[in-house]
């Protein structure tokens, strides 16, 4: 019944079962003080030929995030339909008013797009959104490439994520699909296991999911750009969407980690943070990871950090400035597959 | 008169003519709904010993740039008195309220202290501080050494910045204490005879004038902050404050540039810009520097950027979102000094 | 159950059920950091006498649209028991919060009263009073007017609203109480069958259903005004609650029209947008409607808007200033009524 | 199930099971813009030792209410473990966000705690703490008190609060530990029913539940604060978790009150209210109880207020500022106990 | 010395006297939090031909007045420079900031342009706009035109405004101007002798001025815009700088009023106010204008308004919401020329 | 020219020299987004008869501040011009938008009304409002009233404050003022000298000067206003503007004390404070003066406040929440006359 009320109410300018390549919207309505029958027009473009499998391409679940949605825009202006056995469904600014305002979260509901899934077609308009994609757009795919950076507060090494999978057998599609894309290291991300994620709802819809976390700091970063340029097309090629020679040779298998229960190290102090390490460093549990200064009373002691797990420094903060309950660091620590 | 108003309506709990080391702060009053009768506490410490020249050393002039105010409170933590010959006088988040809430500008009068000299003991706090600082501060100062990092909206290659001086012999000091800073390039910079900054105030009190530009990008750079906890010493030890064995030895002279007229290259679309060089990158004039993606119209083509001068991208931009009139890359050109 | 919470949070200081005039408010509970134990009083009235139907008369209910509640406010003050036969319970400003703001939605939740029935008791404040009325009131009611005009975003042609009816009977008697308001056209609006609406929430309650659009722009026009309290006492008449003589004459049927799936013209751009025709004028799918201009960049050409529908010009936005989701105008096409 | 995902989204970094003293953080995760993978640290504290009931101690429900927040760090802070016989459980901010802010809501989602249980754990922020204390600490406890006092815009006698008990036995023994709190007077709230509030919750799931109002006006009591040390202590020695020399011998029992549907006394109007009386005074129904003046036309006369049931002053509204809907005044009338 | 130091911080990319069709900006240096080195970039064109005078016509002195900035910008792009004889410096979103936010004032410094001259090239970013125009592009002008509509608050009779000269000479000319203009009224507008509009400023610098009131309302105006179309080619052939063939012709002389001390009709209430005439009816003082009704509270009888002068009705406020001191009508009276 | 300047632009509704009672409004243009012709209706009342002194008395300079306001309203409502010997000028709501705000400062500015004076009629509102006070109404007048509260951030003991005077015959007439007010204390407060308030600034034009702090708290004391009742009238008859009979006995002379360069405790720390005395309690310099403790870290140890000057507890911070730079306590001192 909901998936009826997201058709009903949100509607696209694209027909998504058309052939050749199509480049619309899909409206989700929006009566607000200055526009009382107005849209929200997301940004949706369809390329389908031939027979194939259907993969949908998602940027812009966060609105600072930006190497996914440059990347997709150019695959979208310059795929040739005729390289597409399949469809390609491209959703590259899936929180628009998130990535108008350049923001994490949509300034219209204050709503993280990746705590809001499987979304609700009567709720808020980040709701609603998830609501469409989730009920409209899923169920055409076999694939799902939600393409992640670490955002305005956060700078993460490029690196492809896997999606825990349901079953063994997507487990592994999910892990090779990751490896295909081509980063050096790869992590294993449950969230806790929060079922709200774009990715945890495209999985509970039975596709293969991909994702992944380019670099961060709320700017674009040359590198990670380049990696995922070359990344977004290898996955395509190995789904078999694209042609193979549109890939880019891989050099190795990545490295494949984890983020454990011990990964984060949370500030309790109120100040500016140093870090210690360059990401990709390897750390130990208990080593000292930085320091928080007091700007305000150069008199006091600054307060120390120590990183909890084993591994290498994965992420860290980007803005200086912490408040208690921040994300200073993130360890992933090496990898081991669950036992058959 | 002002001066005297200055020091009437404010009051220190430090007494500069004092020997030894002492940290306190400055208040400025502040009559607000929620507090009627308070102040602003900005912090300032004074270290004095022997025969010597006055040194005035300040951070937090924006609230977002943190290599200086982190060094600053590392050397009133740790300097011996004993070490000192003449007097500093630290003022490491002289914009204080600024620097608690992690902004460029003031959260009480969203102006910038750098453009707020020599102050107003009647206007609005950050103009009462400035005029704190110029009236009752800066004339007991032989020297004042000025600590900036990019801040949130730019990434700067670490690097001292010269003063122009108003005489041959203030400008030769400048250069020559800008020299003993000890990093790979220095920089002309005259913010185009803006007479409002704290510099420009200072210079015009006589004093020496140093500056810097340490990385930035709103978050602390573990290199450039090695660098500033060097450059600081040294040109302390070079303005004879602190004994000689407590500089580093710098490899060798910084290559000198400024900021021509064509320095900037500025947005003039909506969007998220794509660089194409890291920082130190040789440029020309023409070349293309990057490009501006629009997001939420994937068919539109990006827009080029190009450059304006040529020499080395000095600094760019670190947000990915830009709006016209956003600075999205500078470029600093070999420096000829003026002719004799 | 959620009635009886509706009923139990909730009170109102007047009394349904006695007869003569009686003007007070129903309390929801409040309780916000200036008023831990406040409430929001949204005003009510009562006029009853005699035997006959119970009329639900509502306006507010988004608060920039003011012929409604000016008009109820005025027979609430004027109307003599004596004349009506039956109840009329008055709800002139619904959404009292946003009333008192100005605007469209509510400033203390943000929501459109309008896309909030049949409401939650244990909600925010614009659920809750939905909850109360839906709950509480329109138990109560044989008919149900709800005056809307365009509000600050929309110029609309002063008209009558016609509600869907779930059956045949409850379609024809909604037709007829919108010809007996006496306007020139009348338009039926499903709104995309969403289901939040207070007319929908009354129409499933079975009660017959008069709606409004009354000019906009956020002002009171003097024309609609006069229409307003010419139609509401018109349909009172019509419903037997007024005795006949209070009713004006009315020239003639009015046209029938609805707003097919093609009505609402969309802009695509950020800029200012000129119309071309004025209200009422006839015009035809792929006509040009208007253009926007770009203020900002006086050198870049106007886009052009066309309208998608053929039918009359219904609505038009009033702000000049639009941005991309914005609608600019809203077609009306000749109604055909469904076959039996 | 909603227990389990409290449980794995959130993580407590004390053990509520290990005996000793342990004092810590619950971490509720917050994804937002400037910290993607930051938490909320809630603070928590566990005494255990021997054998004895599980006492759950709640302050900053309102993030404005002072004394019950000081009282339980005090007690954390000093107590001896050996004193301890069971187990006390300490959430002294349960609202940290609101206490940060010194507001009565939280600044992150506006919600009021004490109209959100029993929470949810994929809801926003002050739902996400509620259904951690609902789903995970209270089904340990054998009694809760919750520590409330007037907040920014009440000022209350100070006061034990009664719980209605769902059973006579509960009903009883909520009395009498309210009764050994210590206050003059003691009284009933039931507010209306509302089953969000952390005391119905609690109560809901068996527990034994004191409340308290502790003065107000926002700031810190010196007389409430005194009692309510006092009367935290002969709550725990009544529940036989401290020993009894702990406690401070009460004079006399409190006399017992309740608010009844006519304790109010709501402004219909927009001005500065003046009170008569102060709190504790005897009034009765009719009398002249304030008066509201209207500063922005000194020409127009005052309004008068009046109460509107007999019984003493309880309560009366912080600030002078009023507006329709402000409650002004409460009147606590003589508690009659149900009929067995 | 401000002349030079306007010039100093502020740059065009224009050059004002280069021969032929030039659009560019000037950029005000903006030094703020998420910019450091940006600029604001108002739009500036120049059509340069031949021999004659120099006039300069501004548009989006306040930013939600559309007409003039609509009409410079279709100028700047359609006009040949052949047809002009002279130069024409167009400046059409002076107010860039407001002109971009929609609102009358800028949202960086909240500050009315209007009130702002002849600015301060070191005060905040309105006042540095103003500051360039003034010291910079006003001394190259013969005359100056300067396009107003109602904007967001008030609907205005379209009307040119004849501002007053300081000598007989410049009066006349000014007068001659707006009669050219070919409005069917025009009005003798002095803001109290208020020295801070563009048009005092720049009579003071000795121009000839004209300017106007086009409708209003935040909205487009269809005939406003054609009127101001004809209008502005009218001045600027009378002005000599465009052919004669490219005025229209006028029908007759437009009629003269004033606004007199008692032209404005402000509220002492805060409700939603009802007009009772349309623009353009003649009223006289005394007469009843309109009524305040009072939303909230319907049992309260409406306040009424009445006019204090008699004349025309030439502007009233456009929000049916008002609070004490808004400006409700405005009756602009026959103007009767000053005695020589 | 800056006092014809006020008088040009502001306009007053009543005549200041027209014998008999008068309550109108001088109107401060206001041009802002909603509202282009608008005004600050600042409330302004006259009585006058007979032959004798002006007084002008003043309320609501702070918005939170009420019983100074109250006493002017009633007074204007219940004087009977027989009664009086001279003139009364009365503004009793002169910052009117701070005091509709219910703020110490305007909304409209953020400016405090008693740091601006002497005001600028060009400036701000707050400002403007100061110059016409200073320009048009203060040369006027020969005594001057200026009734505070402590407002929402103090509580202060009801007393009348003594303004110093510039010769030693306007001191002694403001201390015989103060005297004859009535409270038990009365405290000379220099404001270190500033010379923007509104006491300041009348005493240099001349006028004997009476002030008061009236409790505080944001609330409506009742002691303080029955005290401020009688003190206003006092004050009057003292002055010979009312008759003697008017005046109520005081019962001794008030003990004077004034504030010391250390009369204030200002917070260190980010917390909230408890306090251990009440008012008017006797402490001395060093003493325990309250605590600071720490909610959010409940294993913190609370941080002392020392008192720094001996004599009696004056005022108080009421908000129990501080950050460093607040304002907690603040001690008078016995006052000595200085010596002749």
């Amino acid at each position: 019944m909901d998936r009826n009320i997201s058709q009903k109410l949100a509607t696209a300018t694209v027909d998504f079962d058309k052939p050749g390549k199509q480049v619309g919207f899909f409206h989700i309505p929006l009566s607000v003080h200055d526009d009382a029958w107005g849209v929200v027009p997301v940004p949706v473009a369809v390329i389908k030929n031939g027979v194939g499998p259907t993969v949908i391409l998602e940027g812009g679940n966060h609105g600072d995030e930006y190497e996914g949605p440059i990347t997709l825009g150019e695959l979208i202006r310059e795929l040739d339909p005729a390289d597409v056995q399949g469809r390609l469904i491209f959703i590259p600014a899936i929180n628009l008013p998130a990535v108008n305002a350049a923001r994490r979260t949509s300034p219209i509901d204050e709503i993280n797009m990746n705590r809001s899934f499987p979304g609700d077609p009567l709720g808020t308009t980040t709701r609603q959104i998830a609501a469409y994609v989730n009920d409209v757009i899923f169920p055409m795919g076999d694939a799902f490439l939600d393409l992640h950076s670490g955002g305005s507060s956060l700078d993460i090494i490029p690196s492809a994520v896997i999606e825990p999978g349901a079953t063994p057998e997507q487990h592994a599609a999910n892990v090779a699909a990751a490896k295909a894309f081509g980063t050096e290291i790869a992590v294993v991300i449950d969230n806790r296991g929060d079922p709200r994620t774009a990715t945890a709802s495209a999985a509970l819809q039975g596709m293969t999911v991909i994702g992944t976390e380019m670099a961060g700091g709320g700017t674009v970063s040359i590198d990670a750009l380049a990696l995922c340029r070359r990344g977004v097309r290898n996955v395509l090629a190995h789904l078999g969407v694209l042609p193979a020679r549109m890939a880019s040779p891989v050099a190795a298998e990545p490295r494949l980690y984890d983020l454990g229960p011990k990964a984060h190290v949370i500030a309790e102090d109120d100040g500016v943070y140093e870090p210690l390490h360059k990401l990709g460093t390897a750390v130990e549990a208990g080593q000292l990871a930085g320091r928080i200064h007091f700007l305000a009373n150069p008199g006091r002691m600054p307060v120390e950090l120590h990183y909890r797990a084993s591994g290498i420094l994965y992420g860290r903060r980007q803005p200086g400035r912490v408040r208690p309950g921040n994300c200073c660091f993130v360890v992933a620590s090496p990898y081991t597959a669950p036992q058959a």
